[in-house]
Formats: C-alpha cells, sequence, structure tokens
C-alpha cells in the first residue's frame, strides 16, 4: 500500500462572522477574520490517496484522474473567488477553513466512484494551507 | 555598506478592475483577477534598507525601529483588509500589485526620516510576493 | 474531527553532553553537537490538535487561545535562551531535539485543561524542526 | 517513543515506459513521463524511524547510523544516477516514485537489523518528494 | 519603474561531459555530473522583466503574454525532455545551467518584440534554480 | 557573463552585547539578542561569483574549488561552534551578522586568488540568512 500526495493552489476571498453571534462575541471569537471587508488566502490545498500498486502500471493512482477531479471540483470553482459568496456549500455555515476543508472533502467524495472505477484508490487525507503556519486536516 | 532585508506578512483581498475600461476589456486584460466577488492573498513584502556598519553597535540598521515603522504603517492597515476599500491611497489606483508596492514604499518614505535620525539606512528595495510565483519590485 | 496545526518558531542554543559518559563517548556519540561552546537553531514548533468543528463557530480550536498558551509556556521562555541553562526541566537531562520535545509536551499537557474548558481540542502531536532535514514528533 | 524523520536529497533521471503496454498505451497512462529519452528530478526522501528515547543518550536514534545506511544504500548509488538502467532492482519494473519507494524501503530493510542492534529504533515511513507537488509514502 | 519576476518550472535530464576533453578530465570536472547514463533535475526558471506602470491598467507586464511565451518558447519545449538530444541549441555546447541559461534567454529575446507591441517591459534577468543550492543568472 | 550562487549552511551560537555600552544600552539596543547566555541560528550564506562562460568547459566556476574554499574557511570553523568565542575576528567586534558577514567575505577573499587561478570568477554577493526573515548582503 502507498500513499500518494498531490498539492494544488487557489487563491480567494473570505470573512469570519456568524449570524447566530452578536457583533461582539464575532470580534471577539475571530478577531481580525471578522474585519468587515474580508481578506484573502494564498490556499495550498493537498489531497492524500491511498491504495495498491498495481503491477502493470506500477502506479498508486493514475494522476490525470485526480488531477482532473480536483481541477473542477475545487480549483477552477474556488479560485479567484470569494468563499462566503460563491461557495454555495458556505452560504449556510462561516466559511472557516475547518468547515471549508469539509466542502473539499466532500465534494471530491461525491464524485470519487465515477472518477475511479474499482475500490483503489481511497480517499485519505484532505489537507488545507491557509498560511504557512495555519494547517487543516480533514480526513 | 551592508544591504539588511526584513520580511513581513499580512493577507488581504482585492479584484482588480479599472473604471476607465470596458467590461470586456476588465476581463480581457486581468483575467481572473476580474472575477467581480474578489479574492486575496498571503502577501509577503520584503523591505531592503542599505548603509554602513555602526562601529559601535556592530548594526546597519536598527530592527526595531525598521519593525516599528513597517507594523505600523503597512501590516497594521493592510492586514486582513480590503485593499480596494480600505486603503485610501488605492481608491483612485487599480490595486495590482505593481500599484500596491508603490503605496507601500511611499507610506515608508513619508516616515523615513522621523523614524531614522541620520543619513543611513537608506531605503533600497520594496519586494512583494503576492505568491511564490509572482513577485514585485520597486526601487 | 479535524485536525488543525499551527507553527511558531524560537532561536536558541545548546550543547548535547552527557555527564554519564565519558568524553570520549560523548564526541562518538554527539559529534559535532558536543563541540564545548554548544550552537544554536531556528527551532521551528508544530502543535497539532484534534477535535470536533463547533456548530456554530465553525472552529475546531480557539486559535488565540491555542496561540496564548503556547507563547507563555514556551516561545517566551525559549526564544533567544540557552536550554541547557535556561530552561529548568533540561537542566537534568541532555537537551537532545526528543527531550525538548518531550518537555514541549508535558509543559503544554500541564495547562491543557486551564485553557481549553471541555474535552476538546485534544492534543494531537507537537513537532520540532531543528533544521530542515532534522525533524522529531512526540505524540 | 519519538519519531524521528531525517531528510536526504539525490538527483536521476527515468522514463516511464511499461514493455507490457501498447505504444498509445503507454503515452496515454504516462503522457510527458512516456517521452522517449527520459528526464529527471531533484529527489528528496525523508525516512522516519520510531522508537523509545534512550536515557542515557536522550537519543530515540543515532543520527551518525541512519547517515550512513542511507548513504550507502541509497544516496550514493541512486545521485546522479539514471534509476532505469542504473538500479537493478527498476530493471524488472517501471520505475514510477512508487515503484521507487519500495526499493528503498526494501534496501533498507534488509540491512536494519546488521545497522541497528536492538528492537530499536523501528523503520516507519519512507517518503519520497518527486516534485513539490508531488509526494510517494511507503509504510 | 517595477520589477515583476514570474517563476516557471520544468523537469528534465542532462548529463554533463565535452568531446574536446579526455575522459579523465571530464570526470575531474563534472564529477557526478559526467556518470555515462545522465541524470535529472526539477529546473525552476525566474523571468525578470522591467518597466513603467501603465496609469491606465497599474501593470508592468500584461502576465498573460509573458506566460504564453514562456510556456512555447521554454516550458513546453524542455518539460519531461533530455536537454543534451532534444534542445538543438545544445547539441553543440556541453548542457552545462550557464549554457541552459543563456539558450533560454536567447530564445526569449528572439520573440521578445513580437510579444510586446512597445519599448516596454523590458527582459531583465533569467534565474534558473538547478537545486536550491545551485542558481544562475544571466543578465 | 553569469552569475552563479551556491548555498551553504552552518548552525551555530552567538551573543550580542557590547562592551563599549552600558547594560541598560545592551538590552535597550541588542533586545533578546543580548540575554546573557546567548542563543543560536541556523545560518545560510549563499556566496554569489560572477564570470564569462568558458566556451570549453560550459563552466563559469569550477563548483568543487568553491565548495572546497567556504567548507575550509567557513563551514568547517563556523559550524555548530560558538560566534562569540571561536571565530578570533570576531572577538574585537560585536558578532552581528552585519559583522560575520564581512567576516566571512574577508575570508573568502584572502584565499581567492589562490584558489582561482585567472581574472575569473570574481567575489560577488555574500549573502546570509540568519532567519527567513533576516537577510544580510556584503557586496
Amino acid at each position: 500500500m502507498v500513499r500518494v500526495t498531490r498539492r494544488y493552489r487557489f487563491s480567494a476571498s473570505h470573512r469570519l462572522h456568524s449570524p447566530q453571534l452578536s457583533g461582539e462575541e464575532n470580534r471577539r471569537i475571530y478577531g481580525k477574520c471578522n474585519y468587515p471587508f474580508g481578506h484573502g488566502h494564498n490556499y495550498e490545498i493537498e489531497i492524500s490517496v491511498r491504495g495498491p500498486v498495481d503491477p502493470e502500471t506500477g502506479l498508486a493512482v493514475n494522476p490525470a484522474l485526480l488531477d482532473q477531479l480536483v481541477t473542477e471540483r475545487i480549483v477552477r470553482p474556488f479560485d479567484h473567488r470569494d468563499l462566503n459568496t460563491e461557495v454555495p456549500e458556505l452560504s449556510e455555515f462561516v466559511p472557516t477553513t475547518e468547515n471549508l476543508g469539509r466542502v473539499i472533502r466532500q465534494r471530491l467524495e461525491e464524485r470519487w466512484k465515477d472518477t475511479f472505477a474499482g475500490p483503489w484508490p481511497a480517499l485519505d487525507t484532505v489537507r488545507i494551507r491557509e498560511t504557512d503556519r495555519n494547517i487543516f486536516e480533514v480526513d
């Protein structure tokens, strides 16, 4: 069994603000991330898959298929977008990177079986580097 | 003469759109950077100064003074902000990283003499890394 | 469940020398790290926590609380210090990065319950990058 | 128990081509990696070991022993070599990074007991960074 | 005047061997780079241009034009290729990174005027990172 | 003319304290760097040379000669050493990175002509990265 990780990038803006909380609570919990006009990041996402090595090809994953899936479902719809207003699944949630990670994982899982015919590779970890000091993983 | 460079970071959002151009021209020139709701980056700025080494202290620049100047004039007002709406000097210009670099340089020059008493250090280069593949320098 | 990692930095000096070993054994086992006047590193520490995402805030950890804990217990007392002489827990042990990792983990665990009220987040991994080729993890 | 990771580097060339597949299948599956004259990479390998901390030395692994093992078995025979023609174990397999990882792991395991006298450290993970967007781990 | 740098990547193989030198001289001068079957690198190239900021667009260079030029002339013909056999200009020269840098610069200069209509931007520096410890610049 | 840069590393400790200044002045000017027991860094030094490309070898510098010079004069005597006590030239100066850069440049210049027979390559820039946010260059 081998674990293969591929890295992708997109730049996006977001603002952390929960309508369930008061203005003061929002400022206390989210700090600078609650500033009214939003801000943004260069997000790096690392998708790890796991599977046996195919004896004929020597591959654990066809990288072209994974790239196409991640590009279509994640990079193209998120790159240079505002996460609060342009990612439908985040309209009901605060677009924290925790929630962003869950959306990314869900979007990949929805199309996983259509993309990879057999039982392998399995989706292992979705990792987001919001900055190089702030990293989130959803298993 | 020694050249000293210190690196700072802030995260911000922006959108490239020129009111002097038609919608189609904006899309053609700025591409994804013209998407209507904006996007953002983890900006890294590197401020280089140049000067002789003080024989008593062994320093070419007092780093605490430079840090205070850059924090007050650049990092605090720009971090987690929207460059289009919250940086006054950019309200009349498209907030490209070229123009952002000129604003940063201008803001540092305005306070340079108040910060450093004598003729040294001199401000050398202002460098902005918008992403790790896209770097801008203003001399 | 989400895993969140935050990175911190400090610079410190240390020297590897075990009083239980002869001078020759010390030189053989620790090599350059046994040189008599010590040396130092830019240490990077990555603290990983794990927990469920709070449905109201969208966070798995309040980053301000974690930052305050790590700053008070680790960064401030270790930064620009000599690990052999200024970290009490290391006075009885050789300040290898293995032992440093155990001290860091223990210091965080001692204050964990006072910092985070409920059962989450849990402390997952303490990782130290002594150099970019030499990495230590304590689970 | 502590996990220690050390990083090593080598530069090598390879070409992905399976004699069991037709020319068209080779081009479809391996894409640019099937170009006829080969290409190359700066490979970074990270060897992780796991073990208890020796109370006398404060070490979980003697780094000099690990360095010697990895240098002799991996870095010296692979650095500035062509993986297809100069690594015997890869002559029967397509030199994908999945297969390269398995060869590296096997080569280290063959000499592990001769290198480290007792039960510890155990070999944990072999990780290869083919590029900074393409990472392979063999447990 | 602003200096803009954009980074591109390609992976390629090469071998350093001068037909004008004896086998022994080749081994002495090029060391491991003279091993008979070649090796390879992940090359990073940074193209710096210099020019005034256009008052209407706020840009010193149209990045799409530069990307197209570099992709067509450098990345596509060099990526996953063998520099000795597949880059015609290097067939008469030893494919050192010094010579590679000169070929890259020459290829960009040949098409510069067709790509950028006016006098600006000017091509400033071509930088190649062969590894992260080995960097070459051609002005 | 081509500019070639090679990167080297060493880890060392130092303390900033000027005997010409009072204790209070030392604390005010050097801040944490004046803490009594010293601290340390992973120093990265980048040596840039400049010269024409030799038509026979395709090289602007023989890298083995440069590596030998830098290893003998800088890396070996500085690595895992205390700069205040073990570098003679720094005994009369505060071991700031400005002064360290001047010592490194001077040590290379002293042996330059013995190392490189002809007029080329010329020593261009000595750059020290004390941390990745604090960089010093001596021309």
